[in-house]
């Protein structure tokens, strides 16, 4: 242990005197380090594994925090928290109160711009760069984005205004043919084409024809051809897109070798203009599970580290299963339904959907803009695309959903996974504001399932309505309900009244009507009888529950896991307060107008009132203070 | 009249038969009819100036509505819609219950998919064309796109989908060098290279280079290699960057002449693959005065058919003026102020700004989520981006102002022009949503001026708060208030008492206080007083102000120009339903829950209950019923 390199490092500027065998030995410990601390906490290890030496290099040329590097969707930056001072506090990575897994201003100069979703960082680069400018200071800045983030619309609007400006910049694409699961596009398919370089058919053979075509030079010159041919190559093929955008071109580069990278970084740092420096690196590389499996291992639960077995968690079937097995389900009977996904097949429970119906699924990148206008274009011909995006990631799409779906009323239905707090992944990656920026937009059905048997049904019923739904679920298990063999309708905006009560009513919606209901028997013990119902619609509202709700109860507690501003508990208030029920008692349980921070789900919960147990004591001292109860 | 061909013209089948001498004569006729009717009504004149030939070409070569033809942003389809059976009603456009200034799925079956916001054309169109293969159907799918619209991520996702895909799809790129003011940008330059190919320097150096070092060849070859380059530059250089996203392209093309047109549609239309054809046209085409000023005449409101003057409506200042002059005021003396524009500098007023401080105004084209996450990387060095896009618009970066600036808590400075609703431009243009969408956000402050003086005063104000705020204030002139010389605070939250009153209070934001103080007279005269308070901050809310109000009258009346779901009006119900005021008897006055048509504003606030007469009836009756009076 104590001829440990890894211990010395309590910075960037330690890296210093470190010569490349010694950098070296760096780069193994430190993935001994994430390896192990992944395995215990769960994390984005197959990214992180592999820019180990990209972000060594980095950090030996240039100087943060006085040079800006910023990471790209942010959950590769492991290795950068490791050398900047947070290698002590790595074990609590991703916990309640230790460090974030994502760059964040808050924890570290050197993170010098938070991010979470992908295709940022360019943006934020080229602003701090014209910062720089303005105010005449002189440092690099640099922008580390994956092959993954670069089909994002943003990344390509930013690299256009970079390469018209001109100024300072380097972007290092980070190349690992994947960005979670497997890349598409036509940006990716060309990024292969530079990787196999020597044979870049279409050019060379091209040239080649044009070669044989000018007359009176015979086969002598064709030697001679041979090399301007070469020189072609090397002058026109690699990067060519980049250096019409205004970029000089450098790459590709093995990502894995410190003395290149290294070297190419020093080359390239006094140059003062927009550089994109290509690098080709391994996802998962040293860790033989990881590099076999990199979309497993992108991010990934507690695993155990000899097998690289992932350890299970719940043993009922995830929402995110029985949305996929049920869209396979109902697929096979409706040929109208087709699944778009923004580069997470696997994410959103769509990989049986894709090996059974390959035609109908569409995996777009990272563009969630153009998942949701595609689908729209899908519906105008009588499909019903369903278009499933992480609650978080929906945002991203938001005039498309307003204007491209709802606004022509067509029937594209969103499929909101990770509703509601996520947990480890933490501020960025929390699906809690989708009831507030979905509820304004006319047209829309808005629904939230109790458990996995009602989801089934819901997606069901989605399928039938002909106009726009959303339907969001929590991340992982829910309470285990079984599926029931045969698919029902729900009849749209009807609520369910679950447990019946006197002291009070629960008008909860989707995850949290379990909760309600476990609080509900914590209040009858204390005795408070407060009934529970299930409001599966957030919009429309069940009209007619909710005005028998208000004479028969006059104490109705609302309860969401998303923020109180707007949403689900608002629009049954807002309800109130149209027709007049001015007697209601109403008291709204949801999350506080502020950033939730990462943590265990269940603890974030608690923290914000939302486990059984607080919303319980929340609502006994609502009920004796309204004096509904003595 | 009687030879007038336009009058045979009752669908796209009526050019059938047309030979091209009398298309010629066709696309002047319809050059007139665009150029009074514009003049009249007001609407986008140069764009649909530049597309007559495109679109009459397009009409003959495809078969509308088998074929499906999508028009990128959509104020360009005047002349589509002419041919398209709405000529006769041509002279009710943008006017209420008149045609649409935008393609509208519900007004004709040759609008395949509405448009209205920019760079979502190629998606709908490859999502029409994947039903179609799914469904084994033959047809061709056409998106017309402006080389300005190709500045925004979303054309890009979408080319790279669709490049990947290879199906059958026609983009035709609508090159006037101009988005709406002139276009920034690498993409922008490229285009300019194609378009003046033959001096293609760069590539043409390289080449020249390489083949001079190409030893033992000498001078008789040079004139070989002449041959060689000239080839080259055909092969390599226009539309390498589409050919490399996977499109096949062809052009550039002259975008007047009808028979060129024709006969590349005619060729290309049976190509089974994705193709790119870039046309040039000239914006403003056949009016002098739009051609010279085409940013002018872009969206242009009634003018002089012969001098071109464009009719003055309102003799005080537009808000859009105050923000822009005040903004340079501001700027004179903080040198950390910048100004972000996406392809709006003359829309936003920035205009001035930009000829004095141009070294501190950044236009990005139009690319806002772009524009959002450069202006989070500026703050993050000191500066105060102020990032001025109009309401509509801000939607399409909702998940940057999110997470790139208010998670970070970083000093920018949105300015929500054109938002309430904006009047002829329609259900794609008000800017209705914002205060619902907003703020849920935690760390945003939220403002709107009641009238001019007020924003300069809020602008200040922002400019010193170090967090992220929002300020929004409608299209055109207000109140006409003088505009104090000095420019003061306004300290965060407070509202203002404007006039007393006894039977009920309003609390009204923005552009909604004037009308309010206005029923508030009407309602005089009918004997309740109400008094009016000016709410000045949708967040955070006055609070002690509310309070004392609940207090002091019991009746409150919230109005605002935004959607009553979520809106500042359920703000303030939430308020009381927390501080558990459930005596306050709160009328929430705005927009309901559907898309608002077109049509001119004071006549759509009108019929959404938000003209001084139709508040004053609304409160009338509130509080007669509430019990307050009568």
């Amino acid at each position: 242990m104590s001829e440990s390199i890894l211990d010395t490092i309590y910075g960037p500027e330690d890296l210093n005197n470190l010569s490349i065998i010694q950098l070296e030995k760096l780069a193994g410990e430190i993935r001994e380090l994430l390896i192990h601390t992944i395995a215990h906490n769960g994390g984005h290890l197959a990214p992180n594994l592999g820019v180990v030496e990209l972000t060594i290099a980095l950090h030996k040329v240039f100087q943060s925090p006085k040079d800006k590097i910023v990471w790209d969707v942010g959950h590769q930056a492991y290795v950068h928290k490791i050398l900047t001072g947070r290698r002590q506090d790595f074990s609590t990575l991703r916990q309640f109160g230790g460090i974030s897994g994502f760059p964040k201003r808050c924890e570290s100069e050197h993170d010098v711009f938070g991010t979470g979703h992908a295709s940022t960082s360019i943006s934020s680069a080229l602003g701090i760069a014209l910062a720089r400018d303005i105010s005449g200071d002189k440092y690099n800045v640099v922008a580390v984005i994956g092959d993954g983030s670069l089909t994002g619309g943003q990344a390509y609007e930013a690299l256009n205004h970079a390469g018209h400006l001109r100024t300072n910049l380097t972007v290092i694409l980070n190349d690992n043919e994947m960005s979670i699961a497997k890349n598409v596009g036509a940006i990716s398919e060309y990024l292969a084409r530079i990787r196999t370089a020597p044979t870049y058919s279409k050019v060379k053979h091209d040239i080649e024809y044009l070669l044989r075509r000018i007359p009176a030079i015979g086969d002598s010159v064709l030697k001679t051809a041979e090399r301007v041919k070469d020189s072609l190559k090397y002058l026109l093929v690699p990067g060519i897109l980049f250096e019409e955008l205004g970029f000089t071109y450098v790459g590709p580069i093995d990502g894995h070798n410190l003395n290149t990278l290294m070297e190419v970084f020093y080359t390239t740092r006094s140059v003062n203009e927009p550089v994109l420096i290509h690098v080709i690196t391994c996802k998962g590389k040293g860790y033989s599970p990881a590099e076999r499996n990199a979309d497993i291992f992108h991010g990934v639960g507690p695993f155990c580290v000899e097998s690289g077995k992932v350890h299970k968690n719940g043993s009922t079937p995830s929402y995110t299963q029985v949305f996929g097995d049920t869209l396979v389900k109902l697929a096979e009977k409706n040929k109208d339904i087709i699944a778009i996904t923004a580069a997470m097949p696997e994410g959103t429970g769509l990989k049986k959907f894709a090996s059974l119906f390959p035609d109908r699924l569409f995996d777009v990148g990272i563009a969630e803009p153009h998942a949701v206008t595609l689908a729209g274009g899908m519906a105008t011909q009588g499909k019903i695309p369903v278009v499933a995006i992480y609650s978080t990631f929906l945002q991203r799409a938001y005039d498309q959903v307003l204007h491209d779906i709802c606004l022509q009323n067509l029937p594209v239905i969103f499929i909101l996974d990770r509703a509601g707090i996520v947990g480890e992944d933490g501020a960025t990656h929390h699906g809690v504001f989708d009831y507030s920026y979905l509820r304004p937009i006319p047209n829309l059905t808005i629904m939230s399932p109790k458990d996995e048997n009602e989801l089934q049904h819901m997606l069901f019923t989605a399928t039938t309505m002909s106009k726009p739904v959303a339907i969001r679920y929590p991340r992982g298990c829910g309470p285990g309900a079984e599926l029931e063999p045969k698919i029902q309708m729900i009849e749209s905006g009807k609520s369910e009244l679950l447990r019946p009560g006197t002291d009070a009513v629960f008008y909860s919606i989707g995850a949290m009507v379990e909760p309600s209901r476990a609080a509900a028997e914590l209040l009858a013990n204390r005795g408070i009888h407060a009934a529970v119902v299930n409001a599966r619609f957030v919009k429309p509202l069940d009209g007619e529950m909710l005005r028998k709700l208000s004479h028969d109860y006059g104490v109705i507690i609302t309860v969401e896991d998303n923020v109180l501003a707007g949403g689900f508990g608002t629009a049954v208030l807002e309800y109130m307060n149209t027709q007049k029920f001015n007697w209601v008692k109403l008291l709204r349980l949801g999350l506080p107008d502020e950033f939730i921070p990462h943590g265990q789900r269940s603890l974030l919960l608690e923290h914000n009132g939302l486990s059984p147990e607080r919303i319980a004591a929340s609502v006994e001292s609502f009920v004796k203070h309204s004096g509904a109860k003595g």
